[in-house]
């Protein structure tokens, strides 16, 4: 990372704040964690277990709480904040531009729109990008290399397709949509009739909608639906890896950790947050702000507000306990022998 | 989704079937349950369990097994057949092929075909596809963007191989294969030598041979073998994200749910059915008709017939008394303690 | 696999071995298992579990360990070596030239190389490549088709990316890297601020290093960092669909079998090896040639030289002895009851 920020063009962007110390620090280099920065970078107090590291923190500039007790050191600045974690955040989106500027707008010359296809002015599409008849391309979005967006799917303003996604035909995504490298959206859902001893493939005739501010990571597949759709909730954030089944619904703002499987027509309400590699059987309601720990496995209902752990999956805290008597079972069978042999 | 299906064109491909109540219905504009069904809508009655749903259903067409007991209402018609569902699906496969038209037969202009390539007169090949010399690509084959076909692999008649396929060198699919997005065919095993403190790759030689009627989720990875191949039995449906090592073995009519890992050289005989998540160890046998249920870790053998769950696996009755068993930990350790207290 | 090889050609790779028997054998048709070979194959005893089968093997050629006892039959020639699995590799690798060749060097004219990109000049870049300005290309590079390598992104010597690889901007690669079909390196890490009931993304600043002479399976995922770098360190191999969160550190010689996950900030230390489906809570220290058993869940720091399995884990050997106990807890309930009644 190699980078010339101004103080000034800190301020533009977290605009309210006050300044403490020296307020001629910069241009800042990097951003560091308070105990590795040097003189040049930016450092804040995210987690308030950390603080100890402020006073000697070599940054020359730190973000902090506003209830943080301390004074900067010659050549230092602190500025205080609501959040620091989201007001570096809002830092690292000006360094981000630089260090990975967008492309150029327009269509690459070795790229494939076909007749019919529907692009808006202001779009950058990379090389090798197919872009299939009917399909629509919103205002602002950006399209890496070797993309796919096949016929009548609907791509809205301001998402970006990652190298290598494949959204298959009639699939639609909101705004301010990322899909990571390697995405698959709307592949066939695994699906079968037994006719004769055989496999009959059910034919899966839906689509996959994605509502506004979805992020889905590298090489996540979601499964197009049988009949209506399979759709993922505004502002739900997906892992890397992770297997989304035909006809499932994902709520708003829900959080899903890698390699995570969800199977075909589950139903997850908002604000449902899913450890990694946990996984679901087919056609389960999860509720309202429920919890899953990681690698649990889900067969049944879940209850709004539950927080659940194991497979069989159990609460949380009888998990837990469990587990503590687990480790002392060898002690039990040994005591419970001896009490058979004095009964 | 949005179709003009008329009744004659269902019943050409349901020729046997009887007809009751209107015989004038359509043309229907979709597929629905029975519960969400509209008028102009197709119904069917897959599942015993929704019979109470057949009379209050406003579809206009509802296909119900022969047994049904029940007339239509005006402006309805009722098809009885052998089996509903996959009615359904024979009837579906005519919208699919309008909802998601097959792209004109072809070679994209973009894509290379190296010299050497053998490939038939029907086929379609999309843009960016990359096929190597000594392929051999049989009729009716569809392959969509961005797919690469290695030098002398082989892909069978009515395949179909989707976007972003990687098929590498020396590997065979046989007819009406389907290759979901993302999938890797014949990516190198994973096997090292320790030479002197250090990983020694072995090289894999062999390649994966794929059946007839196999299909492949998305993203899904089957490696290459040591010598000499890992085999996909006939009619074998494998879901999205799943791993399946080099010289695995696996015969027909296998079901493989999503994420599930299998190491190198494990076999599975015919029927076998495993839940999504599972994973195998190295080097065993699955017998016939064996069942895994998901999330199980498989470190031995398993016998024909067996329905096993859990890691350490166990047989499904025994596991499910076990988790029950569980349940009553924290009450046997405080009965324990009294017995011990009073004795 | 179909090939001629010579006796000579053999001990050329094999320069210091003692040859017993028929020193005319071969040419060579194939490599396969001591059961399995016939005349004209090439054949070897890995495991000495198998050395009942060295005498009766039709195999032309049979490499062994030194201390084997025995002597050829009529027409068949013994190579005693070392480590007969890594002789034989040595052999493998020059079938493996003769049936996987390399491309001819040069760039495919499909390919795009942006102004800015350093490519040395005896690298093989497949069709349809995408090289961004800034990239560096190292000499003997190969690089196959449908690839993304991303602005200031680093590809040392004798490197090999597959099919569809996307390595994203300013991630570097030592040499003698593999990359396998559909790779994903430098994708954006899974980390957001909660700010007035939204998940706003945290950007990724970082890159991704691989050291010298790791290799990556199929469709792996690594995350790029926060700010400073994820890392994978010298000779480590990591199998095909396997997660790695942003700013993971994996020290050398680590094993990782398919299907692992591992969350943000966690760090390996040397030599770990961690079997299938494992999984790593987020910030956690797994100490030096620690070994974690397939499917286990990891939420602690973990002592170097341990082995832990289970979810939640513990040693291996408690592990082994609970999960015996926990097939006689229905024995054991049993037992109690009676035991109750009595007291």
């Amino acid at each position: 990372m190699s980078i010339e920020l101004t103080l000034g063009e800190i301020l533009k962007v977290l605009p309210e704040v006050h300044l403490e110390g020296d307020n001629q620090v910069g241009p800042f280099r990097g951003v560091a964690t308070l105990e590795k920065a040097q003189s040049g970078d930016i450092a804040f107090l995210g987690n308030p277990k950390y603080k100890g590291q402020v006073l000697s923190s070599r940054a020359s500039l730190v973000l902090l709480p506003r209830n943080f007790v301390g004074f900067p050191r010659d050549n230092q600045c602190f500025i205080r904040v609501e959040e620091p974690s989201y007001a570096l955040a809002l830092i690292c989106r000006v360094i981000e531009e630089r260090l990975f500027p967008p492309p150029p707008l327009g269509i690459h010359s070795s790229s494939c729109v076909e007749n019919g296809a529907m692009v808006a002015d202001s779009v950058t599409i990379g090389p090798f990008c197919h872009i299939e008849s009917g399909a629509e391309i919103g205002s602002g979005v950006r399209i890496a290399s070797h993309v796919h967006v096949g016929a009548f799917a609907k791509v809205g303003a301001e998402t970006r397709l990652f190298n290598g996604v494949k959204l298959l035909s009639r699939c639609e995504l909101g705004e301010r949509v990322i899909l990571n490298a390697g995405v698959v959206v709307g592949s066939e859902g695994y699906g079968f009739d037994q006719v004769s001893g055989r496999h009959e493939k059910i034919p899966h005739l839906g689509k996959v909608v994605i509502e506004d501010d979805v992020e889905i990571g590298a090489n996540t597949c979601i499964d197009r639906s049988r009949f209506a759709e399979t759709r993922i909730g505004e502002g739900t954030k997906i892992d890397n890896l992770v297997q989304i089944g035909h006809n499932v619904r994902i709520g708003k703002r829900c959080l899903v950790v890698a390699q995570v499987g969800i199977s075909g027509s589950v139903s997850f309400e908002d604000d449902v947050i899913v450890g990694g590699q946990a996984g679901f059987a087919g056609h389960l309601n999860v509720g309202k702000g429920a919890k899953i720990a990681a690698q649990a496995g889900i067969t049944k209902n879940v209850e709004a507000g539950s927080f659940l752990k194991g497979n069989p999956a159990l609460s949380y805290d009888l998990a837990q306990r469990i587990a503590v008597l687990q480790r002392k079972l060898p002690d039990l069978f040994k005591r419970f022998a001896d009490l058979e042999k004095t009964s």
